[in-house]
């Protein structure tokens, strides 16, 4: 690919049963006013934030709009995972409410990964229904949050347990916003990228290899063909199965063992993609060790995200039973059915299946992943 | 029609883009085995009441539910409108996370309207959709939500603000649970099926007519024709607008100045129906000051809901401004568009329309209808 070409804006088409809508991926999106020109016709936007994301990007945001929208509000919810919540998410709905918004008011979640759920789960869930755009700032909310409608809010005893299946009218991911990514985010993404490799599309998992130094170095050309190449493989991934009922479970690659971790260390100690990173190292060894890739395979992956940034040892999260915690905590999981651990699994080089695993096998890959 | 006859159980099938259902009219339903062998596998059902309704027939339910399900679990609400909230719903939640109930799960609203939207707002948002069945043990839940799948909770500044669209897999209507149905909450379920008249039918205007004084002595036959025409209006007109974005606005005939009522005297001072039922008389003042019907029909109208048992004097809401206090509620209504009312008033007999009104005029309409 030529990476010192001047970046004309890519388009990733969203096709769903119920409607359609597209990807924006380009340089200077943000802050530009014909970004917005397809957009449905309302008098009010509430662009929802937090604490960290508002004062970098919610000014040129809110300018671009008012071309648009008589009023233009902004909301600012803390920053972080522990805020995903619902008092947290009421903060939305008691802005909306106290400025008298109506069906029409669209909703803009500028932010990342928990600005993008709460902002979705808010629209989704306002008067039964509001529009919304995505404005993500992570690179791991532009090429997770993008595609599939997944929102969410956590719940004390678990993860994104509350929420619907909501899809935006937008999504722009700016190429921009990426350059002022710390470092530990801009890794955490590339693991959600990494794993499209194995679960579908081995090119890409050699295009990676060749390009992470690029990819690290933050080149435009590079961001925007690894976000471009994420959104279509999740789009084939979720046009087949919108609700999840079937293959997209396959999208959970490494978040079995990893949603444990994050949750096992409480929210917020390990990013979420670093979760999905050090996970996918795990469910490619319970691979190896029930026949279905070679080690080498296993060795591949696990240097790759050690590249990226990100952690491949598994954190103890018991002095007693470690595995046991593990295990309880998987068992927790939505994609769990009748207290058995589905965990997606390579079923050779980029092909993923989604199966149970024997108790004692998953205890062996924990302790080796944790040693 | 014969009401000596032996009752057999009526199904009305309501056919939506998404999935069809069917709702089950007839007596001894709720405690039959053989009413629930069409819903899909799993292991778990809960089963969601409240204080007053649980005592009656959870157990029935229960043991029914037993023959399909290896566990059947309850969770008891608090009674009443004011507990149609965050922190309650959050029971429900509590009780699927901490039994591990998986996305199988099927929840049971057993209850009136409060029960069946927020067990419905649950079962959409738990793990982002799982099955549920509504049991409604009230003529105003039978008729009202049986059909359309709208589902919420309130919000400290509005009704039903936070919620979701979203179909159950089956709806059951016992007759024999409105034999212990109090007097004050038929009445308000006739204020439901009184609706339908105005709106749509006139024919089944005069059958209520003729039938009122049966129906208030709760007679199945024409209970089962009473709900059963009321669903098949409200399919009717659901199947060409789910989501309400055009013609399905006419369903809530009566319900802005029903909700207006509801919200200045406090929820659960006046019950839904009662709010219906007097906001019914209002609309139809308005309709005939706007010129649309006669004298002669809101009289009609005013005195059959007189006779059903409802209101039709409407309360003070302000001492200061009554008028204004009337208006500034109904602007909060959801179907309000940049702070412009949208009344549903009556087009001629059996037609109704969606349209603005003058802010004199309905303080006209305000000031007659509370003297």
């Amino acid at each position: 690919m030529q990476t010192s070409s001047p970046l004309e804006p890519v388009q990733v088409q969203i096709h769903l049963a119920e409607r359609s809508y597209s990807i924006s991926i380009g340089a200077g999106l943000l802050g530009n006013v014909s970004t917005y020109q397809q957009l449905p016709p309302a008098n009010t936007a509430l662009i929802v934030s937090n604490t960290k994301v508002a004062p970098l990007y919610a000014a040129q945001l809110q300018e671009a709009l008012q071309a648009r929208y008589s009023n233009v509000l902004l909301t600012t919810l803390p920053d972080g995972e522990t805020y995903k919540d619902w008092p947290t998410l009421q903060l939305i709905f008691d802005a909306l409410l106290s400025h008298g918004c109506d069906r029409k008011t669209v909703l803009f979640a500028l932010g990342g990964g928990v600005v993008g759920d709460m902002t979705g789960f808010a629209a989704a869930s306002y008067m039964r229904g509001v529009p919304f755009v995505q404005v993500p700032t992570t690179l791991l909310a532009q090429v997770d949050s993008s595609v599939g409608g997944k929102t969410a809010i956590n719940h004390p005893l678990g993860k994104n347990m509350i929420g619907a299946f909501y899809q935006p009218q937008l999504v722009i991911c700016d190429l921009d916003v990426l350059q002022t990514l710390p470092t530990r985010e801009l890794s955490a993404g590339l693991a959600e990228i990494i794993k499209y490799g194995p679960i579908a599309d081995m090119n890409f998992l050699d295009w990676i290899e060749t390009s992470l130094d690029v990819l690290l170095a933050r080149e435009p050309a590079a961001l925007a063909h690894a976000i471009q190449r994420s959104c279509e493989i999740k789009a084939w991934v979720v046009g087949q199965d919108e609700r999840e009922t079937g293959i997209r479970a396959i999208l959970n690659f490494g978040h079995t063992f990893g949603h444990a971790i994050e949750s096992g260390l409480g929210y917020g100690q390990w990013l979420h993609g670093e979760g999905v990173g050090c996970g996918m190292v795990m469910a490619a060894h319970l691979s190896q060790r029930l026949g279905l890739v070679e080690k080498s395979f296993v060795e591949r992956l696990r240097q790759l995200v050690a590249r990226a940034g990100l952690p491949v040892k598994a954190p103890i999260l018991s002095a007693q039973d470690n595995a046991g915690r593990y295990l309880e905590l998987m068992r927790v999981d939505k994609k769990s059915e009748a207290g058995e651990i589905r965990f997606v699994l390579i079923d050779g080089p980029g092909r993923a299946v989604v199966r149970a695993a024997p108790d004692a096998l998953v205890r062996e890959v924990i302790d080796a992943c944790c040693a």
